[in-house]
């Protein structure tokens, strides 16, 4: 077996994996935001039909991989590994639909970094000749996350301007050793990052670390800079984790001007809908990667893209034992080939 | 590339990683049980200096990273992916310790399964050619278990005769591309399975139809039977599941008697310590393979063993809402080449 390794954190696929479909799926607000053309469903009732919210998040997961197996003409039978995710506690949103699918699962917890670390694992099972095809899927909920992290939605508490919105969807890519398509060229493995950030309701601060690490090893494993890409896009870090950032790679002279957005930004519009530092959770990059990015490179308005999912490592728990919250990013290379 | 996989869940490793080294923590009651010689810290502070019982998980994972790679002679430079997880919300035991070691870092949730899966895991990057040298790694907790779980400690609730006792302790192994040691030969990457157990009292029972299906899947992926293995050891079904899975192959006329263990019942002496079914959590397979099993195989006790993970994929609200109880089981297969 060759190596398919290049400097202290990135993997360079010999075998490169096809996005061969995606699909996204999300709720009332993603229906009203900028992006809402290109998800495959949206549905304005926040509980889809089930009797509660953590159910709600494993029928979007449902809904996305049936979705996605359709688009790509397959059968659950002809996945040969799902990795996936969510931020539930013990990950059952993700767990609970797998109940019904009988796909060889391997669960993962990257917190919002899932997307891009599903990417990265079914990658490397497709190009080390482990798989034939996989799924990469994630999901969060704006209402099981409140109720989790923060508050139940009925106390009405405060948000602080720093807060994030976390998204209600769900992503799946379905990626296959042949094909046609996007395909994924290169990952950089992300560090865990700590620059002491405690303030639960500032996730962009205490992961903007994490994704200037990450894009920073990335361009030195591989001996390139942003130009490299059309498009570099992080997972949810939202405006002002996105400005911290740029600031970090301006200090260094690295110009990230008109290359570099953020997909917490992107999904909501933030002078009509009312949240405050943008989009976050699992669902966040995952919708905006399988709807919005995927039928722009299909388009071909972008060739390359570096999609960095961003997760902060935190709990209640973490929170409340007075612990700063570390950040991780996982980088993934997306390319169309001629 | 060439195909490493057979059947439809089986993975056959054509570089075969070595287990390089491994390390066994644990705390009181492990140190009271039968297998404590083969530990390399045994503390009989439940907190190991720490001010809470989640600080200890991640102190213990600190310990048992530090043990294997001063072991194998390496630093955390020479590690170019660490795989882990644990049970804790948000997985903090984990993501905290990755905070001091600078090691790329994916995470994972299998519950109790984790110590396979991320031994799974990393066999796949070494084999693929994605790294030259993994770590697998996990822990659990007795007393942040069923304070998460279940009910804090100080409400003295009673535990029925099928409940387990979580395992508190961490377990670490070092892999390589290159070296000497058991070597990891196949792997097959369970499905969840779902027989409707809602006893959150009984995680026996609820795991036990995951590791039949992997086992039986195992099997007839491979075409060999349990005789194929000196050892074939389950994670964590305790007395119960254990009996179970042993029942479920007689019916299928397949014996197992002789050959089949699980480490839930090994860690404990049912006797003198009062456990109930027996040993569970992430810790529980994790300190047996990592501790006894390890050096047994050394000392040529054991030439080839199966060793799978099982892990019940509940929380507290899935519980709550009345679902029932999916598992998982993930198979590793080791042996001893001459």
């Amino acid at each position: 077996m060759s190596v398919q390794r290049t400097g202290r954190q990135t993997l360079v696929f010999q075998h490169r994996p096809v996005l061969l479909t995606t699909a996204a799926v999300g709720g009332k607000k993603e229906l009203e935001g900028p992006l809402h053309q290109w998800f495959d469903h949206l549905n304005p009732d926040t509980k889809f039909g089930q009797p509660s919210w953590e159910k709600a998040e494993t029928q979007m997961q449902s809904l996305a991989v049936q979705t996605a197996l359709e688009k790509a003409h397959l059968q659950s039978k002809d996945i040969d590994i799902l990795f996936g995710g969510d931020l539930l506690n013990q990950c059952i949103g993700t767990s609970f639909c797998l109940r019904d699918l009988s796909i060889p699962f391997l669960g993962l917890y990257g917190a919002c970094s899932t997307m891009a670390e599903s990417l990265l694992l079914g990658s490397m099972a497709i190009s080390g000749g482990f798989a034939q095809r996989v799924i990469a899927m994630t999901s969060s909920h704006f209402a099981s996350a409140e109720r989790q992290y923060r508050f139940p939605l009925v106390y009405g508490g405060q948000r602080p301007p720093t807060a994030q919105w976390t998204v209600t969807g769900s992503g799946c890519a379905v990626l296959g050793r042949e094909g046609s398509g996007p395909r994924i060229t290169a990952a950089t493995i992300g560090r865990v990052v700590d620059w002491g950030i405690k303030d639960a309701n500032n996730m962009g601060a205490a992961m903007a670390p994490a994704a200037y690490d990450t894009l920073t090893q990335h361009f030195k494993d591989l001996n390139i800079g942003p130009d490299a890409y059309d498009l570099i896009v992080t997972g949810d870090l939202g405006q002002l984790g996105w400005q911290i950032v740029g600031d970090l790679f301006a200090k260094d002279g690295i110009a990230m001007d008109g290359v570099y957005q953020d997909c917490g930004i992107m999904i909501y519009d933030q002078k009509t809908q009312d949240v405050h530092a943008g989009g976050s959770g699992c669902g966040c990059s995952a919708v905006v990667l399988c709807g919005y990015l995927y039928r722009q490179m299909l388009e071909h308005r972008y060739r390359k893209i570096l999609f960095c999912g961003t997760g902060a490592l935190l709990s209640p728990t973490s929170t409340q034992q007075k612990e700063s919250t570390p950040g991780i990013c996982h980088a993934i290379a997306i390319e169309l080939e001629d």
